[in-house]
């Protein structure tokens, strides 16, 4: 099984001032706090990074700040997908330049890609711009709808798309994931996505996630994987529910703005959320913490 | 955690003559080949079952005939929803009378359900009408659309749903089925619903499946769960895919006309489908059977 | 352009008594009412009638005493739907055996037709049973995701559903509304079913509508068709803007309940809903009642 | 009612040359023919023009070209709505700097508004930077899923969006848009953008419209206005079903390919699409030649 990227990976955020502004001088302490909690690669500029809410400079500029950032330290994947291919393909090129170690790609949106082999020919598109850098397609389908079969991606991907690596697999179809997983006698990477879902991942056979919530809480997946690999399954499963609980919670304040708040609760302000995301505000900031507190997060969720 | 249930259940098939009408003569048969696959249970009239197809008294002839031949030998549930409440509690008094183990119900699917209150009050009035029978849930969000929180269900339906006992758990959202599991410190009984991901079900603690394709697959799904319980994941992962490539194989075939058809190739003509469900014609059957001999199924699937 | 329904139909409700049993002794008063305001036929069992929500007996006993109750006075059209084509069977025979003058029918919703070929092939079955009535499809999407294309319907059903005479057109793209009322040199019958764009359909043709809202608004749709044939656009559009305001005043009190509910501010009182809809309290009658004084409906919605 | 922009508008297309880089060559000819063809202004960079799909410079190239041609000939709307709502002010800034008459924009597609009060924010933000144009929200929710409310925006953005003149109606409830264009004593701008339905948009108040096909058949629907204000409808009424039937075959052919397709068929090459659009080959172009040629467009479409 393909294992070029493996363990917990953090889909990171795009730090931003309280205006509003990129602001990637925390970068350097968020990329120290990740290694420090055992995380073994990043994806930067994902739908967690805010990447298709940022004008295409920031875009750059969060790239160039985490590839630095992580040089000799652990792996960095750059998501490049817009609406624009012309745009992605800016993007792709600018990545591959910084020598990130992966390019990715969300598929459009605004007209959506009426088969899989449009789709391919819009990864392939992008990924000839990405040079020698591995390329992964981004199935998302909760936002993107993008609800082609990822085995025909593969299948069709294969001569199309240029350096095709694999896939960040965020659905929940894990008997689709797992054939994945074992199309063409395991070539591709398949990185899992569903973070409240790691266990019935790693059961089919994945080698790593990415997902958002390792962000904060990567102690507590990390022990979810050693259990499994242990043999523990139901100490693994107690685990597991924890996360379930933990992520419960943060979608009660909307997912992806709870997140980021996190950073700012754990002290590592990553400033407000991008429209058409909301930040939270502080009375909300207050009660998620409150309710974090509740669940008993700050004892099971970061301890090393 | 409540274990009423547990193990291989099959969502059995309405057999069918010639000509379409319902054909219970073949119902013993049937059981028998079920209890000998060591099959736990059987789900009556659900969707494998055509029981939204069939007129009231077929419904009731099938639950009937499945009930008598099913005594002494393995529990029963019998489903009974309907867009008409008024219908389902027909059924559902009719399936308590025969004396069936359990009575289990799909939303409404004409007008459908605006809140989780108002599907709750739609599943209470049809468990006052089955007495003393346990009620299930039928959870199957991509034929009803009913996307409601299951934590919530269980949450408003304590109180209000007479005999509530659990779920049938026919989706993706595994996390989501754990914290049903954990509900109430496991006190309802949740059946898991898809086969084809029966492993990451499994190691979140369901304790039983009800599936379709375990009228004709029960053995190789009894070794997954043999596999899974003597800790062999890695054999349980092999059987999984075996599972996953014969899903994939029926649904090339339209899923639930496949399904049915199987039951000809093995042995148990169970007839034609009602529409809109659309029989395999004899060619079908032909290739059908041809791409299960490619994948070996007839090696794996069916050896007890 | 084929007529034989023209002018305004009201798609009647199944009325209850306090308890919610079918109540079908204030039926002839709800005729002589419909007569008076110029109806010029009624639709029974359909949406707004909660036909799908009804027992098989209670449908039938609805629809003989509307049948029996307009004799000689106007046109009754019986839906029969159902997701059992069996049981849409028996209520079409029953239907045609009242002498009804046309028999209707919804798709199944459980299990959705996958194709047009299919949805001929249910109605030709219901069809069947109908013996001489004319038969209409209804067409509702909003509520049944059946979004193939009309005018393939009308192709494929010419040669092989029985007496197939015309479509209930409930579904917002009057263009392709008015290529059906073109087909084969305006052979079918199609009844516009969108209340509150009536207008928008008489222009590009529509003989007829069958309505929710006409139960108790006729007279305000007359005075529209009235306008529109006499060329006084103006006046149309002013007419229809009230019909919007009406339409969206009972929209903010969940749609069909407060129809059902308009019955009794105007004096015959049709009893409760069936669930999954949910009746009005008393407060939301009274509030109803008053946002409706408000855009000054008493005025002239009613106005013969 | 407000008329700032009435008559036809067309939706202009993004030329490109037989490499798919953007050529703005032949924007002066295009404009040229829409005068001599009638069109009342022109609409740039929706979804038409591709604008999504292109990069931020072809982007303002494609609106500075068009912006100059139109000098002193017709109006121009500039539409600059992207996922990331710092390219849309970008983008709205230099709209407004060309002098274009009116910029607009759709909503975020890949993050969506929750809600139409974000929906609100989202506007009033690029609004901010379109300085003294006038601003329209572009409603086209088959595209965007943007379902909310349009009288709800507009009673909501009428503090908070600067200058917000209007809407592009490009959806089929016509209802709301008689709503809208009357809320507020018809203080806004709605255009319509429903071609084949133009007459029902029409007879509801509309002072003009937005369209594809009017890039190539503005004379046919020039007749169709002329014929409703002499007020024949039966006249417009035929006109709008040579529009439905060109509409008709035009999506044959996938829609948007087809539209822009039919630049060369009529003599200005606009050349390919960007993906995922997918140009027409050289074959289906001479199917669509052929198929537009049976029905007649060739006779009707195009004689002013």
């Amino acid at each position: 099984m393909n294992s070029r990227f493996s363990g917990i990976l953090a889909a990171v955020f795009s730090p931003m001032d309280e205006n509003g502004k990129v602001n990637t001088g925390v970068v350097p302490a968020i990329v120290d706090s990740l290694v420090a909690d055992g995380v073994s690669g990043i994806y930067v500029c994902g739908s967690t990074g805010e990447g298709p809410l940022l004008a295409r400079e920031e875009r750059m500029e969060v790239a160039e700040a985490y590839t630095k950032a992580c040089k000799d330290k652990m792996p960095v994947i750059v998501q490049v997908g817009h609406d624009s291919i012309a745009e992605a393909k800016v993007l792709a090129e600018h990545a591959a330049g910084l020598g990130a170690d992966a390019v990715a790609a969300v598929p459009p949106t605004y007209f959506k890609c009426p088969s899989v082999e449009n789709l391919v020919d819009c990864m392939a598109e992008i990924s000839e711009a990405a040079g020698d850098a591995p390329f992964y397609y981004y199935h998302v389908p909760a936002l993107t709808d993008g609800v082609f079969s990822m085995v025909d991606f593969l299948r069709l991907g294969e001569g199309k798309i240029r350096n095709l690596e694999g896939i960040k697999y965020s659905a929940l179809t894990v008997f689709e994931c797992q054939e994945c997983l074992n199309y063409a006698e395991g070539k591709y990477n398949i990185l899992f996505g569903c973070d409240e879902m790691l266990l019935s991942g790693l059961v089919v056979g994945v080698p790593g996630a990415v997902g958002s919530t390792f962000n904060f809480a990567a102690p507590l997946y990390n022990k979810i994987m050693d259990a499994y690999k242990a043999g523990d399954l139901e100490r693994a499963r107690e685990l597991q529910l924890l996360s379930v609980k933990m992520v419960n919670t943060l979608f009660k304040y909307r997912g992806q703005p709870a997140f980021k708040a996190m950073m700012g609760i754990l002290g590592v302000d990553c400033g407000p959320n991008r429209l058409p995301l909301k930040s939270l505000d502080s009375d909300e900031v207050a009660a998620l913490k409150k309710d974090l507190e509740d669940i008993g997060f700050f004892d099971w969720g970061r301890t090393r």
